[in-house]
């Protein structure tokens, strides 16, 4: 990619993820302030009926539709799949492109810092990763490896990432991690001007990433009823060493449960509210320290 | 009240407050738990249908629909209206009398550890909270006076509490928080069984107690839209004091608002998720420290 045309910044994708949902209000209070010289910035609420209901979605997880359907609209059944269809008519550009950039702002009640959620290992997207880290130790970059339309937002673009913010419990305001977020998007718009601009502002050539090995759910029984919660010594550590031997459950009895892998992994998304239902307690991940090069940029 | 004949013990009136959910089930799997020679324990589920679908209700908050009301069952128009009226059948005892005692079991996003919420000043309620605070000091005590069928579950009886933890995020469970409120509905059990016993088993004869001044709004635009957030340094300092000019708020632009107010007061359910739509950014309340006569019992 030589150069970027036009930056989608979305919030409240899910409605009851109110930080992304606030900020969105304000770039479109003051649209100035997402506003860069080389480069388009649109700035779009993602599901306005479920921010109205204060849930993550009507009927069905919106950030799991972005996917290739030959359906024609009239028969899709549910708000979120036609929603989906919308946002995508709203990111395509007159060439028939999509934005080169999508920035989709989440928060998790996993205590995940500012965590940068990558689909592929582009160099732009690693050098930004790098960049924002430099500003924020906050910063923190989960790699989880997907195809282009694999139904998350961020899957339409090749540049698309989220950026997940917690821990914050769902349906609430936090004003630090508010301002945070904030100050993370507008340098990430910086960076892509400085790249359109030709140059690369990120100053260090290494970077830390957690690539993402497997989902684990909760102990259940045979009903799929959860029969044990995150352990204490577990729980707020995202991105600490769980090393074989761990507490990492505690069953509702009192029991603990103790990891039982070989290796190291580095859990993330630790207890989650909404991956309940989708039966994930967290992911593993593994820790990686990358060298960047800025000139493949 | 000389004799506690039956006691019930809730969880999930609200779906999304899982800490009650479970202690529930793990009551009703194990009913010796609960279970004292001199009275009768029930425990039940709340809203089991927003239990299901994971939020706190599905047509109205439940726990404001306990209001004397001469509608007949045919004529109520939502799930939790009708749910009400079926909860109160289950807690009405042969004799015409609802149970004797109601331990609501609730979660918070705010930082309330383990709050205690009487709507009287009951000497029972009182030296119960005294002992229970003496066991752990999470434990607080928010007076909200109410009369009897105010709406609230809690209210159907004299002696009915809520019990409100936190801070916990909606929809998770917490380990220490469960097993922490665990202890507490056994010891609270404990107490009733002794006072049934003619004991007091309460050693200390005093108690720090929070009264309810009034609820205070977010700052909002004509249309009702939030244009502040809980200042960072208010967020989680619920039973702290507030001082006249301290920093209450902090707008979506990032200017401080301070507390105008002349006298100093404790705020209390700072940034509950639930009560954005209620208009309820935080409680205020006033501090007092009381002596218990335990001769009254």
């Amino acid at each position: 990619m030589n150069q970027i045309n036009q930056v989608a910044v979305i919030g409240g994708s899910h409605g009851n993820e109110l930080i992304g949902v606030y900020l969105v209000k304000k770039f479109q209070k003051y649209p100035d302030l997402i506003k860069r010289t080389s480069f388009k910035t649109l700035s779009l609420l993602g599901n306005p009926q479920a921010i109205n209901a204060g849930r993550r979605y009507i009927d069905r997880d919106l950030n799991r539709c972005f996917l290739p359907s030959n359906l024609p609209t009239s028969e899709m059944s549910n708000y979120e799949e036609l929603r989906a269809r919308e946002i995508q008519n709203f990111l395509q550009t007159s060439n028939q492109n999509l934005v080169d950039v999508i920035i989709d702002l989440h928060t998790t009640t996993a205590n995940m810092g500012i965590c940068l959620i990558f689909g592929n290992m582009h160099p732009i997207l690693l050098n930004l990763a790098a960049y924002l880290s430099s500003i924020n130790p906050l910063v923190k970059v989960y790699i989880h490896e997907q195809p282009r339309n694999s139904g998350f937002l961020r899957s339409l673009s090749e540049l698309g990432f989220a950026i997940e913010v917690g821990a914050i419990a769902q349906g609430i305001l936090d004003a630090e991690l508010f301002q945070q977020t904030e100050k993370i998007v507008y340098a990430a718009l910086d960076f892509l001007e400085s790249f359109n601009q030709g140059k690369n502002i990120c100053t260090t050539n290494s970077l830390t990433i957690y690539k993402s090995i497997n989902a684990v759910d909760y102990p259940r029984d045979k009903n799929g009823e959860i029969q044990a919660m995150i352990h204490p010594q577990l729980q707020f550590k995202d991105y600490q060493p769980l090393y074989p031997g761990d507490p990492i459950f505690l069953t509702l009895e009192g029991k603990k449960i103790s990891y039982e892998g070989k290796s190291i992994v580095y859990p993330i998304f630790i207890n989650e509210a909404a991956y309940y239902e989708k039966g994930i307690a967290m992911y593993f991940s593994y820790k990686q320290e990358i060298e960047l090069s800025s000139s493949s940029l």
